[in-house]
Formats: C-alpha cells, structure tokens, sequence
C-alpha cells in the first residue's frame, strides 16, 4: 500500500535542496504504491539534527513538491555533512487522504520522534486509549500516530539517559500487532535512523566510493535462552558489531526503500531486511539487530547485487505504464519462457522446482491461492492444470481461504500467486499453509519478495517491473507460468505427449500472435469511444473464458469506474439474464473450442431479448462473425493459451475507456499497486 | 424451462369449453417454467379428432385465453366423449418470443401432427436442412418445428399402413440429440396421445371413479439383443399389453405434465416417466413402452399417491408467490429439520443418507455442484462443513464444473443441489460423476425429480412447492439441509461435541429468530423506497456472509434488473474499491464472528472513499450501530447460521425494489424457475 523513503547521507555534503530532491524522487517512484497523500521529515533550521521540519501535502508527490518549494523560512542551500530524511507516499485505509492524517507522523508539537509507516497496526486503538490515559494528545485518525507517541511515552519513560534509539524502537514494535514497515528520526539522536519491518516489507541500499569489505551484514543479537513461548533459543553471538568498511567516518549514502525501484538509480548494492530485523544506521555505520536468535536462523543478511535497471521502470514513449506494459506483453512473455523451453525437443524446463518437482507430482491436491488479477491468472489455468496433472485443482481467493480456515494436509501442495511477492492476504495464507505441512510454491515477478522467499521453491515470472496499478502483463506471464508447470508435471506420461507438443508449438507462435492482437488497438479505440459514456457492461463466457470475463471486468472496474461484471455463460439462465435488454452492454467471447456449440445458445439467449452483444472471437469463425453486429476478431490458437488472446482486447478497451473518461489510467481512485494490508 | 400440459378424456363427456378450460388451467399452473407465449392443440370443427385447431399467442397464459375466447368460427358448446387436447407455455431459447414461435408447433398447414416440447433439440438445424431438402417448408426459427416436420416425413415414408403411432415418435425420437419432453397429437390417429421424454421431465396422471386394479404399468418392450453400442439387452418380456383397468371402455381422463402441481386438482395418482420412456393413451388405456430392455432396468413405472395439497401452490393472503415464500421461512425451515434433529439429545438423523453415511465418512473429498441460487447455498455451507468434516470441499458451478471436464475420482463424494432436481446442467454434472464412480448424493426439493431418482441417495429439503421463479425458501432450507449434513458426518468426534451442541440449539431457535428479521419488512420497504431509482447497488462482505453477498446481489438482479453485484470484502483493496465514491450505493454485512475485526477496516476504508454504505449488523453491535448512518439490525446466532438471517432483509429488500420498480415478481423477464436445458 504506501511507499516508504529515506535517505542518510554522512560525509557526503548535501545541500537541503538537494536533500528534499533526492526524498522527491524516491517517493515518485514509489507514487505506484499510494498517491492519497505524501510527506518528508528533515532537519530542522538548526542544521544539527537537533530540530525536525515535517512538510506534507494532500495528493501526489507533485503537490508535495510544490508545497516544499513554497516554504517561505527554509534555508534551501545550507549544506549538511550528516543528515537524514524521510519520506512516505500513502494509501489511506485510516483515516481519510489529508495533511494531518499524511506521514511523518509526530510524537508532539517539537517532533521529538517522527515516524512513517507503511501496513495497519491493528491493535492502535488500545494502545492510543492508553496514550491517551497518559495524557498524549492526538491529532489524526491514523493508526501510525499511535506508534510516534508510543516511542515518545517509552522515551520519557526511559530507565537510562543512555537508552539507545534501536532500544525505544524494539520496545514499541514488542507492543505492535498488525504489519508494518517503520523508519523513525528522532532529535534526541541527530543523524541517526532506526527502521524495522514485520510483514511489509522493507529494503537498505549502501553507496559508498569506498569498497565494501563484506558481502552480508551480521545479526547482533540481544539475548538467548527460552522465549516467551518457551521455544529454545540458541546462546548469543558475539555482539561485537561488523560494520561494512573497516575505517572510522567513511563517506557513505544509505537509502531505505519499500522496494528497488525507488534506490536503482542510486546504487544496485542492497539488504532485504527479514520480519522483526531492526536497522540501525549512526555515525555512517549501519548495523542489524534482533531480541532474540531461534534455531534456524540464519545470523546475516546477504549484500545483494540488483540487476534490475532504470529505464525498465520508466514509461518509454507510451503515456501510461499501464498501456507500455500491455504493449510489452509480446516481450514479456518470451522472457518468461526464456531458458525454460526447448521447442525443438519440446521439454519444459523450471529451474526454481528442479528439487521439488518430484514431490510435487505425488501430491494428493493443487490448491491456488491469490488475490484480484492473480486469482483470475489460476482460474485461467485450472482447466489445463486439472487434464494435465489429473489432480483435483482448488483455486482460492486468499483473504476467503484465510476466513474459513481451509483444511490443508501434508499431501497438498499449495501455490501462491502474486505479482508483487507481497500481498499481505497471499502472504498470510503461506504462513498458514507451512503451518500445516504443505509444500509452498512461489510464483511472484518480484525476486527477494517476501512470497519468493518463505515459499520452498517457485517460479519467477520475469516479466519486467509491473508499475501500473492494473496488472496487465503480469497476468499473462502468470498464465504462461502455470502452464509451463502443468507441462512439466505430465512430462513422463507417454499418453500425454501429443498433448503436450500441441501446447508448446502454440507458445512457440503465442508472441507473434498477440502483436496481431495488439494490432487491432485503433479498432478497440474505436469501440471505446462508442462505450465510454455507458454506466455498466457485462462480459460473457465459459470454459478457458470465464477467467477473461472476470479479469477484462476487474480492469474496467479499476480504472474506468464503470460496473462491469463477468458473468459466467452457463450460468445465465440462472438469474443474470434478467439484466439483458436492448440497452444493456454486453461483451461475449466465443471462441472456436468444446464450448462453442453451448456459447452459441448463450448467444441465442442473448439475442433473443434484444442484446446485442459485441462478439470476441475467432478471426476463422465464419458462423459468429456472419451473425453478429460488431466483432474482435483475433488469431486461433490451442485452447488453453487462447485466453491470453481473449484478455488482450479487454485490457486495450479498459485503457481507452479510462483515457476517454479522463482518468489517470495508472493511478485509479481508492487503489494501490500492492497490497500489503490484509 | 418450458410447461407441457395435456388433457385426454375419454367416455367423459367434455364440452369444447370445458376441455379448454382445464388446459388453461394447467398452464396457468405451470406458468412459472416460462411465460413468453402459450397455445393449445385441440380437435377441430369435425370433432371427431380428424381435424385439429391450434391457437397460439405472445404473452403469459392470460393472453392466450383471451385470445382463445376471441375466436368467433369455434363451437364452445360441442361436447366431446373422447378428445386429446395438448398445450404449452412457453421460455424462449431458440427464437424470439412470438405466435409463429410458440407452440405446439405443426407439421403442415393442416396440422397433420402437432407437437409440445420442452428442451433443446441441438441438432435441428442438421435435420432442418435435410427435410428443407426433401421440400418440407419451415416457418418458425424453432428447434421444435423439427421435430413436427420429422413425424411427418416418417409418417408420410411409412412402409405399413398400420405403422403405430409410437412407433412413428420412436423413429423421431432416435434422430434426435438434446433434451425433450415431447407430446404429440395427430389426426391420422384421432384419440390418441404419445408422449415421451429424454433429460426434461414429464409426468401422466389418472383419473377415474374406477378403481385401479395395479400400482404400477409394466413396459412393454420392442426388441431384444445386442444394441448399438453392443451392450447385452435382456431377451424381451411378454408383450401382452397389461392395462390399468381390466374391463374395457372405462371412463378415465388423463394428463401429462411438465409437473405434478399442474394436475394436483384433478387427481394425485401419478406416474413419472423414464428417460425414453415412451407413453400411449390409445381407446382410453394408457401402455407405456421401450425400444429395448437393458440390464438393471426397472421392467415397470410405479404409480405414486402424492400428498401435495392444491393450496400449497396458491399465493394466500400475499401478493406474490415469493413474498409469501419469503414469509414462509420460519415455517420451511422447521418442515426441513422436522423428525431429523433431536434437540434435547443434539442429535441429527438423515434417513435419506442412512445406508450411505459411512461410506461418505469415509471419502477424501466433498464436491458441491449447483448452479444459481442453489450454488450460494453449498458456498454458505462450506466453511462449516470443512470445519466440522475436516475434509476437503469444492463448491462448482455445474455449467464450468462440466464445462473443465473436472478429475473425480472413486473415493470423492458428490452432492448435487438443485430446487427443481431438474436443472440440466447440474443433472449432467449427476451423470458425469456417476461414470466416474464417485457416490453421489441428491439434494432437492422435489420428490421424484430426475436428480433425486438419479443419485445414490440424499436428503429431501421438505421447503414446499417453490413457485417464485427468484428462490427464497429453498436456499434457507438448502443451507440448514447442508449444516444438518455437516453435523451427521462428525457425530462420533468426540472434540466436536461442544461445537455441534452449539449448531444444534441455534438450530433450535432459528425460526423464532427468522421470524425477528421478517419484522423487519417495513423498516426494508422504506430503505427501498429511497433505493428503488439507483441502477447499481454492491453487496459487501466475507466469511460466513460472502455466500450472502452473491445471493443478495443475484435477486436484486433478478427480480429488479438492477446491476448489482457481491463482492468479497476481502478483495476490495484488489479492484472493486475503485467503484466506491459518495454516489454508489453499498450495502455491507458485518457479524460478531471471527471476521468482524477485518470488516470493519473494509469498512474503514469505504467510509475513507466517501461511502455511506448501509449496514446489516447485529443488533448488539453498539460500535458499528454507533459509527454507521443506517442499519438493518438483526439477532445474532451461531457463526454459520448468521447467513440465514442476514439474507432474509436482502430477499425483502429485493422485493420491495422490484414492486417499486413496478415489475412483476414473480415472473421476471429472460427468466424461468426450472432450467432444464444446458
């Protein structure tokens, strides 16, 4: 949901101006996450760390900026040896978009402690009555307020005038339920920065002209023997601090980050901070820490090299990520089957299931788990997954299986499906199901994700940074995963061999195909145009489709606002069918497969109360195309990649509906790229 | 779908009127299967069955009956002692509601042999082009005209003269793929009626002052040996005819129908057809017959005495059948639990399932197929049936569940849910897991429906006649049917003691609570009144009351057109917050149960877009009745019996929108009670 930034520098002169740019930029990186509101916390006009100035501003970081540069009393070219700033982008989910509910978050009137604040502390409301017992006055309605007083109150309360500032932070998230990422600034401890993440994640990137003497930063940790659960922990390290350059007072820039996109352009060096991990950066020195180690653990954290470059997440000469990511697809798709599939011998090969891949195919179930566009991305896959394994396939929305408490056995292998690695539901369903003995399966397009990392093996999509808020060629990547894995689970079976050549020369052709598809957009735009003023549309089918029709729907809803809906065709007749009259907007897929013959009673029914639907279907179908009002036509391909070429219209028609409507296609109302709140 | 409706007297002297009387009647009765036009087939003004009258008309019944009494060339007073006399009402798949469309539909212009039916011929348009090839002219866009035409091909291609009328609709009915319940009436065999059914349902009645000397009619079979596909045929029994009455010209009258509450006014001794059952009235005997015997067949139909009473089909004191249906709940509901819970032992007994429980105990999967509103009520039921079962549970849409031609395997168990018991896709669904070897299990409201005679065993809903084409009580009742089922499978845990204790006494007082919620009506009246003129409305929640959500929002759509839609809190933050601003209008249900925390930040988050969305609450919920601008208030209950109460004020409020909206109820366009085709 929000994007967190900071920025330290020590011994590296910084002017604020370029301080405050550095924040700015980061944050407009990270606008994908959340764009309600934005704030930056920086040294105040004592130039010491002594002081703290929070500016922060309703909307995008655009309005930010402009509020910063309106600052009437701020010396915008002092310059500052050691600093540290931070900044937030949010997503509202307490308390409406406005300055006082932005972040920083205060502890008081002085700033004594600013905070930001990405997840939901769910337990804010006791802890602020409590607070609030104590005299602590509260001005917003957010739940982040709570955690800035609360450091404050541990702070006054202090037992010595030498508690460290990591100190006050662990006893403040021992307090905290919920999920959270935290950087805090405090003037009571000048050019140092404290951050700590449980659930949300949370990344460090290090520049330095300096070489770096190691490749991890190692764990200090705080004390051993039994926990509170009474689980054995293991005798303490040597708390000795390793720090990353063995000089004293090194010139060196840190950067906390949400994630890689927002510190790329600085430096590719960066730390993945694991749950409960409590960074510490003073005196240009970063340290990790943790209360207590538990058999397990693994007592550093890797210096990982990204590869991951700028103009990948820039728009190109396309005026929306939304509509370059759509336009990519042709690419993205190759490149998730790049290295994994020989179409010369036709063979699928997954390194990230290489050791798994035989437990897998013992398994008594498959069960999906995912949230929007990824579910559809499993419900698109179910049919070939079921035929191919001949396993039952239970596909589940994250947030309902984690509500009923599903049943999950030693025998389940369970998928979890999420472009971000973050969703907080699909995230909390893989804690649950390792709870309960199943294998885990990650297939994520984010690499150190946290689904990437806590699930037993998975398969990455490599499909580029997705930016725009509406998934697009994540979606199809996800589709073209699964399918590779339903290839590689039956690659024994003799009977299925035909089967299987079938599928793999059509994702041999699948790119060039949907460049075809992808041609038909002035025709979409067309189309478009005739729509946008309508209040609803219905989309319609069956079989491989259903998934298109939920999915194409999803994208209209998110970013046109209109209410769409996918209805399921042989479901019709069983209510929905009552909203069908001659002014209705219906959409129907119908595609030259083993529903065509049901698809076209749907159609009949369909008609015969005077819709008229627009038809997507096959370029071949001289039958559907002969009877209908108005077509998409697009390319054949073998059932189970069809709907890929099914979804590509209705993403192009919900980009053109929304620029029609005049909305930013990137950034719809009320939404964010990844959702890291339950 | 369609109702078939005829009417055979014989040595009963019946004016002309009178004879159209009961056939009106009879489709007044099964007006609820489809409404779109209606006709009848009678003798014509040679009355003596040698020439035949059809009239037809657009419209309900009421239409035709006008049109009937329009008729200026037609003696109303003739009476007739022996007459055939068939009649249809008709929903429209295959052409477009009209006279030329209605039936029954013809063979020529004289009528030679006319034909009722309900199902889908799905290759007519093959045999359309065979016989347009043999110069047969077609004038309707009906897959049923076909047919009409095909007796007449056979009959005019007959190699005997004294080729019987059964024989010609055997020959027809071979030729024919689909479904169909057919009646068909001839002036080359005046007198006589044939009537026969594959996958729709059909019924004959008897009436007589005689006494009926058998309770049952023995098949007569054609031939013996091997058939097409080789499979061994039994040698043929004696084909003597054996009659219902041994002395000959007995005053009876006779009717088939598409179900028994057409034809419960006449008489209650019924006989339900077989799939290819062929049936004759010929000189007042009826003969039932079958090309070939098959092991296992049943060689004879009973005739059943049904104790449905007349005025369980009437309205009462309500102005339709689904107020007085929603009315009726407190009421279904003891009826479904009546002599199967024992509420001082906590003890449930089925003993439908009785010779099955332990083999259903023992399975390693639970499949739930339905589709429309009975698919909601396997969603309420499947948190608490994995919960108290500890097994897996799939709930499938049966149209996608055939649609993926799903694994099922031996050891799965699988229940069908349909009100009906007829709905097609679901009776396909029936027939494919059978050939898969799983044991499958009926779950319906009507005794002797095709599902309930075609699964291993099952559970009655005992709701009463559902007329209201949008189903109320049976979802009610399919939801307790299912928790009582959940209950049985863990009567032996020792653990689940407690938990089935607590099921049980909330069992207990869940009418007296249905009948709190009922109260409510006014309340709901007023809230519609200010709803009635919005075009969408959304329906939030999850958990327990996600299933709630999807049948609110599918009766708004039903019965008021209304685009509304259910939507899993769970996944608002994923797309569908998008639609959310101060104008959308929302309805959200919050419980006291494990998911009430997470509602309320669902919640949180509409309210932060600007949503004033109306609450169904609990009653004792002070925070959420404090913080919202509306409630509907209802008691609380046990965790998975809540739905029942929080889906009582959506099916009020969906009424009241659709009287405000001035549409009729009961019959809602595009739709029908009964979908018996695919």
């Amino acid at each position: 949901m929000c994007g967190i930034f900071a920025y330290m520098n020590y011994q590296v002169p910084r002017s604020r101006r370029e301080i405050l740019d550095i924040l700015l930029q980061g944050l407009w990186r990270l606008e994908y996450r959340g764009y309600d509101s934005a704030g930056v916390g920086i040294d105040g006009s004592s130039n010491d760390g002594r002081s703290t100035r929070v500016i922060k501003q309703s909307g995008k970081v655009k309005a930010l900026d402009e509020e910063v540069h309106k600052q009437q009393d701020m010396d915008l070219d002092a310059v500052l040896d050691v600093h540290v700033g931070i900044a937030h982008t949010r997503w509202a989910t307490h308390g409406a978009p406005s300055p006082v509910n932005s972040h920083p978050q205060s502890s008081d009137k002085n700033n004594e402690f600013i905070v930001v604040h990405n997840g939901i502390a769910t337990n804010y409301k006791d802890l602020r009555k409590f607070l609030e017992s104590k005299d602590y006055k509260f001005e917003s309605e957010t739940d982040t307020e709570t955690v800035a007083k609360l450091v404050k109150y541990v702070y006054d309360n202090r037992e010595s005038d030498d508690m460290a500032f990591a100190t006050l932070v662990e006893r403040v998230t021992q307090q905290l339920d919920g999920a959270f990422a935290l950087v805090f600034k405090s003037i009571h401890y000048p050019g140092e920065a404290v951050a700590t993440r449980r659930g949300s994640p949370l990344l460090i990137a290090v520049k330095s002209d300096h070489k770096l003497t190691m490749d991890h930063v190692p764990i200090m940790y705080h004390f051993s023997g039994k926990d509170k659960r009474g689980c054995t922990t293991i005798p303490r390290t040597d708390n000795q601090p390793t720090f990353l350059f063995p000089e004293d007072q090194v010139a060196v820039e840190y950067f906390f980050a949400s994630d890689a996109s927002a510190v790329i352009e600085h430096t590719n060096k960066v730390i993945f901070l694991e749950d409960d991990d409590v960074a510490v950066v003073r005196d240009g020195r970063l340290s990790l820490h943790r209360i207590k180690r538990t058999v397990g653990d693994n007592p550093a954290r890797a210096i990982q090299t990204l590869q991951m470059e700028l103009q990948q997440i820039m728009k190109g000469n396309y005026g929306s990520f939304m509509q370059k990511e759509i336009f990519e697809q042709p690419e993205s798709i190759v490149n998730t089957m790049r290295g994994r599939i020989n179409f010369e011998e036709n063979t699928v090969t997954l390194g990230g299931l290489k050791d798994h891949i035989k437990d897998i195919q013992r398994c008594r179930r498959l069960i999906l788990v995912a949230c929007g566009t990824s579910y559809h991305g499993g419900l698109a896959t179910r049919q070939i997954i079921e035929e191919l394994t001949e396993l039952p396939v239970a596909v589940e929305l994250a947030s309902d299986f984690l509500d009923r408490k599903t049943p999950v056995y030693r025998d389940d292998v369970c998928f979890f499906v999420s472009q971000s690695g973050e969703t907080a539901d699909t995230l909390m369903a893989l804690r649950y199901c390792k709870e309960h003995g199943a294998l885990t399966v990650g297939l994520t397009n984010t690499v150190g994700s946290s689904i990437s990392r806590g699930t037993d093996c998975g398969v990455h999509l490599n499909a580029g940074p997705e930016i725009g808020v509406a998934s697009t060629k994540a979606y199809t990547s996800q589709v073209v995963a699964l399918v590779m894995f339903a290839l590689l689970m039956c690659d024994d079976s003799i009977s299925m061999q035909p089967r299987r050549r079938q599928i793999i020369q059509g994702l041999k052709i699948l790119p060039d195909l949907i460049k075809e598809v992808l041609g038909l957009d002035d025709e979409i735009r067309k189309l478009a145009a005739e729509l946008y003023q309508q209040k609803s549309v219905l989309i319609m089918g069956r079989g491989y489709h259903y998934a298109t029709c939920l999915e194409g729907a999803l994208k209209i809803k998110e970013i046109t606002y209109m209410h769409s809906e996918g209805i399921l065709a042989g479901e019709l007749k069983h209510g929905p069918l009552a909203l069908v009259d001659g002014i209705m907007p219906v959409i129907m897929i119908i595609m030259r497969d083993q529903t065509y013959v049901k698809c076209q009673n749907a159609l009949q029914q369909v008609v015969a109360r005077q819709g008229r639907p627009i038809m997507i279907c096959n370029r071949d179908d001289e039958e559907t195309i002969k009877n209908a009002g108005r077509t998409i036509q697009v390319p054949r391909c073998v059932d189970c990649l069809q709907g890929i070429l099914s979804i590509i219209p209705l993403q192009l028609l919900s980009f053109h509906l929304a620029v029609l409507r005049g909305y930013d296609v990137d950034c719809p109302r009320n939404l964010a790229k990844s959702v890291t709140v339950e």
